[in-house]
C-alpha cells in the first residue's frame, strides 16, 4: 500500500465536533478559502460561493436550526453557497436575462462546485491540523437560513462546515466493506445485504459503545431502517423551498 | 501563509486530461476507494458508489456521451454514484417499504455524499503523484448513462472521474477574486460585477491565451454569459430522468 501523509490522514478522517477556545487566524482562514476556490469547478463557472459566519446571533440561530448546540461554539462557521445568481448578474449586465439556471442541470453543476470546495477546504484544514465537522443539519429549516444569509434568487445553502482546534479524539467509524460500494461496470449489489452486513453492524456497534456507553448502541442496518420513514417537517419542504429560490423548474 | 505540502498542492491544481499509456495499479485504485469511502457521510448513510469503468466499450460508450475522447484513453474510470438503492434495499430486508428516500432531501443527501466522496478521491490521487480529471460531461445523456451501468431506481450517476499518470502540464487557471466568492454573515455580491471583474478578465484571457493560441481565447464573463442560454437537448431532460429513477418526487 502506497501511504503519505495525505492519504493516511484521510484514512484517517475524524468528524471534530469539539473545539478549543482558541481562533483559527484570519490568514488561515483566508488560505482555506483559497483552496476552496482552487477545486474543479464545473465549465470553470464558479458557481458557489461562501459565507462565514461570524456573528454571534446568526451562529444560535444556525445552532437553533441544527439542532447541534455545537455550532454556536468555538468553532469558525462556513456556509457553502450552490450560486448562479453572480453568473446571472454578470449576464444581465451584458445584455442576457434569458438563461436555463433554474433548469435540475445548472443547480446540480452548482451543488456539485460547493460540496466538491467543502471537501477540499476540509483536507486542507485537517492538514494544518485544525478539525472539521460537515453540517447537513443547517437546512433543518432551509428558508429561515436562506432568510438570515440574505440569499438572493438562485443561491442556495448547500452544507456548512464548522472547523477549530480539536478538543476531543473520537475513534474512527467504520466504512462499509469495498464490495458493497465498489463494483465493476455495472452496478452490482451483493445481495441479500443485511445477513452480508452483519460482521460490518457488530464493528459499528462496537464503535458506538466506545464513543458513548451512555447513549446510542445501534449498528448501520438499523440506522439505515430507522432513517428511512424519517422525515422532519422543515425537510419536507425542501423542494418547495428549492423552488422558491429559482431552482428546479425545468 | 501556513503552508504544507497536502495545501500546496491543492492550491497548485491542475486538471490533466491527457495520461501516460502506464496503468495505476490495482492497489492504488483500493486505497483510493478506502479515502473515498472515509469521506463524511451525511447521516453516516454512506448513500453513494463508484463503478470502475474498465471495459474499453463501456469506456468508449461513455466517451461519446461526453463528447471527451480522452475519456476512453489511459485513464483509470470511475462513476460516482448518488445511491439511495443499498439503503432501500437494506430497508426492504428489514421489513420497511415506506420511506422517503424519493424526495429532495435525501436525493441531495446523496449527491453531495457522492460529490464530498469524488473531491477526496481527486486530493489522495494528486498526492500519489497522479492526475485526475472531474467529468460533469458524463450527464451529457444521463439515461443512456444509467443503462450502460446498469443502474438501478434509487441510484443516479453523478460526477465521473479518470485518473492516471499525467501526461500534460497545464498552466494554473485563474480563480475569482476573494471578495466575489466569500462574504460574511450575509450574502454581499460587489456590484456591478463585470466592470470590477476587468482585471480578472485580462488574466483568464492571458491563460487561454497560453494553452492554446490557436483556439478559444475568452474571458470569464464572455463564458459565463455565453452558457447562460446553451442547454444542450438531453441535458434539458434532466430533472425527467431523474424522477424517472425515483428521486425528486416530493
Amino acid at each position: 500500500m502506497v501511504e503519505n501523509a495525505t492519504v493516511a490522514r484521510q484514512l484517517a478522517h475524524r468528524t471534530i465536533r469539539a473545539f478549543k477556545n482558541q481562533p483559527v487566524a484570519p490568514e488561515m482562514i483566508s488560505e482555506l478559502i483559497a483552496v476552496a476556490q482552487h477545486t474543479a469547478t464545473s465549465n470553470f463557472q464558479q458557481a458557489f460561493s461562501v459565507i462565514s459566519v461570524t456573528d454571534l446571533a446568526k451562529k444560535q440561530q444556525i445552532a437553533a436550526i441544527s439542532k447541534q448546540p455545537y455550532v454556536a461554539d468555538n468553532g469558525h462557521l462556513f456556509v457553502f453557497i450552490a450560486d448562479q445568481h453572480r453568473n446571472q448578474q454578470i449576464g444581465a449586465e451584458m445584455g442576457t436575462t434569458a438563461n436555463h439556471l433554474g433548469g435540475a442541470d445548472r443547480f446540480l453543476q452548482a451543488w456539485s462546485d460547493a460540496s466538491l470546495a467543502v471537501q477540499n477546504t476540509v483536507v486542507a484544514a485537517e492538514s494544518l491540523g485544525l478539525g472539521a465537522v460537515i453540517l447537513g443539519s443547517i437546512l433543518n429549516d432551509a428558508q429561515q437560513l436562506i432568510d438570515i444569509l440574505e440569499l438572493p434568487q438562485l443561491t442556495f445553502p448547500v452544507l456548512g462546515l464548522a472547523i477549530g482546534w480539536p478538543d476531543q479524539a473520537p475513534q474512527l467509524k467504520p466504512r462499509l466493506p469495498e464490495r458493497f460500494v465498489h463494483f465493476e461496470n455495472t452496478y452490482q449489489l451483493p445481495m441479500p445485504v443485511k445477513p452480508q452486513l452483519a460482521d460490518y453492524d457488530a464493528r459499528v456497534h462496537e464503535y458506538y459503545d466506545l464513543r458513548d456507553a451512555n447513549r446510542r448502541v445501534d449498528t448501520f442496518t438499523n440506522q439505515v431502517q430507522q432513517r428511512l420513514s424519517l422525515q422532519p417537517e422543515k425537510r419536507a419542504e425542501l423542494l418547495q423551498v428549492l423552488q422558491r429560490q429559482g431552482f428546479l423548474l425545468e
